[in-house]
């Protein structure tokens, strides 16, 4: 069987740290932006331009960003969910932005309470007055299902794409199972049938969760529809801090250890990773998730107790 | 797609208690086993019959037998390492064995002091020997990878089978991920590769685990090569119990929630299914595992707080 490489993109900084309600010091969350660096992690969602008020969580974007930045070769995307925090990050300086639009109406407009309609038409204009130098990736959350209005029909994320084909060329677009429901199946279903809906120049990628314990099956089925592009966790960081148990992303170390033993190069060094992982552990307020840190530490302990 | 139906051998009563080291009340395995039938659990791994020195807590293998027989419609397979306790199964009343043996030469010896060759021959004599109505599986473990020799090549698997040749019409063999270090590329090999060496009348079933997270995964590649018969333990019991940390046998409840979301049906009742997993993860000196479980408990609490 012949293989890819994969890319994956480091999104804890961001979705990870987001949900954790007790403030995390900037000089930490910088200590392991460089850490993930160090480790190999190339890309990396880094923050995200975002109210406030709404997250404080992310506050010190402009900070954290400028750190990242510093990292020679880490590609830094920051979240934006609308035009007005992607001019705020563009001021500050960003160069890769992650745009986020929901495929179902009740989850897009409790994010940002405007239609997908209204969100979408906002990313092509966005998308179509980017400064030089500036890109964009756009995530399209709920894609798959949705914690309000449950499964999507692959129509509706057709539909969606086929009104924002203007501001697609040139950009990644990311399918993200939100709520981790999604089954490999569906997953494929809908790489497959949004391929010819694709312009020239538009590529996908994949951000999943495992909080149904299919984190790592769905992003093997995106990587055989053709994925290279993969959003992951360190640590598992992403669970609703009002739902204890209930993990979240997809543990970026899992998803290494799978792809290193398939022989997929990923680039990253698992220890390095893992090391900075479960500090990310400890991180108060913190649900960690993935299975492969604690495997790997119960082996090392067998190891030491033999 | 087409999908067919998959049965699921619910093995937590025998492979998910053994680790524990506390001593289970018999009533309270009784209990649990009625709980899992009546979840619609109509195959069961209820018990071994091993040393009960080197197992103590298989030391009612008997009445446990006795209970689970008692269980309309229940197919109660027991485990046994060796010819000696399979004759003594079969006096307790046994009608369906699973013979173990590893394909790895150290966890052989490890586990019964014989080669993979001394206790498949074994085997092919117990077959060959079996009173009417008493069936067999054969469980190979570490068909993939052996926590002493690492990875298992597919060679070697297949130079096992062709020594078993005789003893395997009528058997089911299933393939066992012993350390969960299996990845489904691989799954999807071995089942492949030893197709051509499987006599008439022999089928194939699955065991894996979750330690690494890939237990979904891996089940699945495993059904996309034709496997129908999934082992897995409630509450992901079987971790071992000197690595905190490390769960075990892929949850059942993660596998019924999976299939079914795929429109693949398994008979199984997955909320009567969680109830019996949440109690048995109350057992003192378990290990729980698995997502589905924590994730519907955590929905369930959001739920409720609204």
């Amino acid at each position: 069987m012949t293989t890819r490489n994969v890319q994956i993109v480091e999104v804890g900084p961001r979705d990870g740290f987001q949900p954790i309600e007790q403030a995390i010091p900037t000089e930490r969350k910088i200590d392991l932006v460089a850490r993930l660096h160090a480790a190999g992690i190339r890309r990396m969602e880094a923050t995200a331009f975002v109210s406030p008020r709404a997250v404080p969580q992310m506050a010190d974007a402009a900070e954290v960003l400028d750190a990242a930045h510093r990292l020679e070769g880490l590609d830094t995307q920051v979240l934006v969910p609308t035009r007005r925090y992607a001019e705020q990050a563009i001021g500050q300086g960003a160069r890769h932005l992650a745009f986020v639009l929901s495929a179902s109406a009740a989850h897009n407009r409790n994010n940002v309470r405007r239609s997908p309609e209204e969100s979408a038409d906002e990313f092509v204009e966005l998308a179509g007055a980017l400064p030089a130098g500036v890109r964009i990736r756009l995530n399209l959350a709920t894609a798959f299902d949705c914690p309000f209005e449950g499964r999507i029909e692959p129509a509706q994320v057709i539909e969606l794409i086929d009104r924002l084909q203007h501001g697609l060329p040139g950009v990644e677009l990311c399918l993200c199972d939100t709520t981790g429901r999604t089954t490999p199946d569906a997953v494929s279903g809908l790489f497959d049938a949004i391929g010819p809906h694709l312009p020239d120049g538009c590529t996908v990628a994949f951000h999943g969760h495992d909080t149904y314990g299919l984190g790592v099956a769905n992003a093997l089925a995106a990587y055989h529809a053709g994925v290279d592009v993969f959003d992951a966790s360190f640590g598992g960081l992403g669970g609703c801090p009002f739902a204890p148990g209930a993990t979240g992303n997809v543990a970026t170390e899992d998803l290494v250890w799978t792809f290193e033993r398939m022989g997929i190069p990923t680039g990253i060094d698992l220890d390095a990773l893992i090391d900075a992982a479960t500090d990310a552990a400890t991180i108060p307020g913190a649900c960690p998730g993935g299975r492969v840190r604690t495997a790997l530490a119960a082996a090392r302990g067998r190891e030491s107790s033999l």
